[in-house]
């Protein structure tokens, strides 16, 4: 067995898109197997766009490589030695922290070992495991069922369309009786989203009439958008949602590269807090009313729930009321006293 | 009775903030009662933000209220005339449609009858059926409630916070344990939140520390945003919040009186629509790879599923594979093939 170990070393952190010079090639030493660790020769790298939080101070994540760390890497590996009894040698694994090098030493509880009945010889590729039957597939998997809750005949847009999480949630919504649409950006790109993977059509985001092709693409607008891109891309697709419609911020490549955040409340957080936000209208809750009123009362009744009132005389004193309380010169709830009672 | 109805006039759309003179007060016609209708006598008119969006070509709403129009307004009115067996003359009622005027018809399906063992003498007074104990206060239930999912122990925030809203919701919050915190501007209502009605800190979003201030009086995060503002308000809450934190969008009062909408994607049409967004990260869903993998296997191996990958050789291949991915220069599955199983 060799005992050269190549590792792909952070040289310095990119200033804007990641170069060759960025990074160097190295003879780095082979790691040493601990207690319940297993060695994996890598087979396979998976390249994601998200790698580049953590070559810097990227305002999305944590910078968790610094010069002279070997560059993070999804890998699957084939497994050389092991000391954990539940991963044999010559099986193989996916990992979160294979990184980018030759072998690699992780704890076993943090590799996943393949099914033997699924990757294989005569059944899927390996590579597939760190692609469409893979973290990305599983990602596409949990958008479109968990988060989109997506019922047939409902219009499924996702940017991205022909990557592997955008085509994989793409032809799973069409399985699923949705409405299929891609945004992106490549004609080579479009064809084969529409072609090969069967989506009732692809929008490309470079079209000047782009908002207007979405738009046409998705003549009952869009129940559940799957977000890759941000910024303008997500701009076009928003009014066109539909009331209660789902949007998954999945990814927000159009941010990854970005040293300073764009300007306005930013939607990454969204995704790197994986926070729930909704939109409420109260007129949905009528129906609650009698049960609210009914909790309101003796709490105001019995002074332990306080509220300001800030009223007015007299119809004419409308409009500057309504002033008011788009600048935050009321204080409490602005009403016109108009009559009282015959 | 009376056959004059005091009617407010929209004259011209606001240019910016409504003014006295955007708006003009007639003697209207009495209305006439139509069968299932009802006629009020309007004693209180609710002054609220969103009204703006009803005068004018706002990219938040739809105007729906043209010069010539009587100004839209939710009203609480005293029956003088019933053609709706349900709704007795002399009970009082509110509705969205009463209008800014002394009298109006209103079909009975679209009042309110407000329940005597709730409101009137000795009991709550008529104007909080428009506020603290109307549909306000239901806004501030059904946000906390149904959107907000409250825990005891998290910490709540509430912009706006000595607005109706604002303080039923943090009244409420606090009541069911959670730690309130509210974001207000002027002094008073900053001493008001905290003194009256208890909230456990109030900052002013006029401060030039207000993120730090907000920072500080939130030492474990923020679980629930209930936001009525947007804007830098919403932009200084957004870092604070907790993983799988909660953001209700209640009231986007930055944007009611712009002509144009700020830059970015627009968060209110989360309220207007009544979005729900969510933030995806797969690492959560892992468990569910067995599941997925047993779902796609099948359909990649009949050929009834696409996928392309993106395959370079070489692991010094990965920094410019890596620039490709964040420009979409890659097409498929962005892979790395190290080396073959031994």
């Amino acid at each position: 067995m060799t005992t050269q170990n190549r590792q792909l070393i952070v040289k310095t952190w990119p200033n804007g898109l990641p170069r060759r010079e960025d990074f160097e090639l190295v003879d780095g030493p082979m790691p040493v197997l601990g207690d319940a660790q297993i060695m994996i020769r890598n087979l396979w790298l998976s390249i994601d766009p998200y790698y580049r939080h953590s070559l810097g101070p990227r305002f999305l994540g944590t910078p968790f490589r610094r010069p002279g760390d070997v560059m993070m890497g999804v890998t699957l590996g084939e497994v050389v030695e092991s000391k954990d009894p539940t991963i044999p040698v010559g099986r193989h694994i996916t990992t979160l922290f294979g990184d980018m090098q030759d072998y690699a030493v992780v704890s076993g509880r943090d590799a996943r070992l393949l099914p033997d009945d699924v990757f294989g010889p005569g059944k899927l590729p390996l590579s597939t495991a760190l692609g469409v039957a893979g973290i990305p597939g599983l990602t596409a998997y949990a958008g479109l069922i968990d988060h989109g809750k997506p019922r047939p005949g409902e219009t499924f847009v996702v940017s991205s369309a022909s990557g592997c999480v955008g085509a994989t949630a793409g032809q799973l919504a069409r399985i699923m009786g949705l409405r299929a649409v891609g945004i992106a950006g490549a004609p080579e790109k479009l064809a084969w989203t529409v072609d090969k993977a069967g989506f009732d059509a692809c929008v490309s985001y470079k079209s000047p009439d782009f908002a207007a092709e979405l738009a046409a693409a998705c003549p009952r607008g869009i129940d559940i958008n799957m977000e890759h891109v941000g910024g303008a891309v997500l701009a076009a697709t928003l009014p066109l949602m539909t009331v209660h419609g789902r949007v998954v911020m999945s990814g927000l490549i159009d941010q990854y590269n970005k040293d300073v955040a764009p300007p306005g409340p930013n939607w990454g957080v969204i995704l790197v807090k994986r926070l729930h936000v909704s939109g409420l209208r109260v007129f949905e809750y009528l129906d609650l009313m009698p049960e609210y009123e009914r909790l309101i009362a003796p709490l105001i009744l019995d002074g332990s729930f306080a509220y300001v009132e800030d009223i007015k005389e007299g119809l004419e004193e409308a409009p500057l009321s309504l002033a008011r309380v788009l600048t935050g010169g009321n204080f409490g709830k602005s009403l016109i006293h108009i009559a009282d009672h015959a």
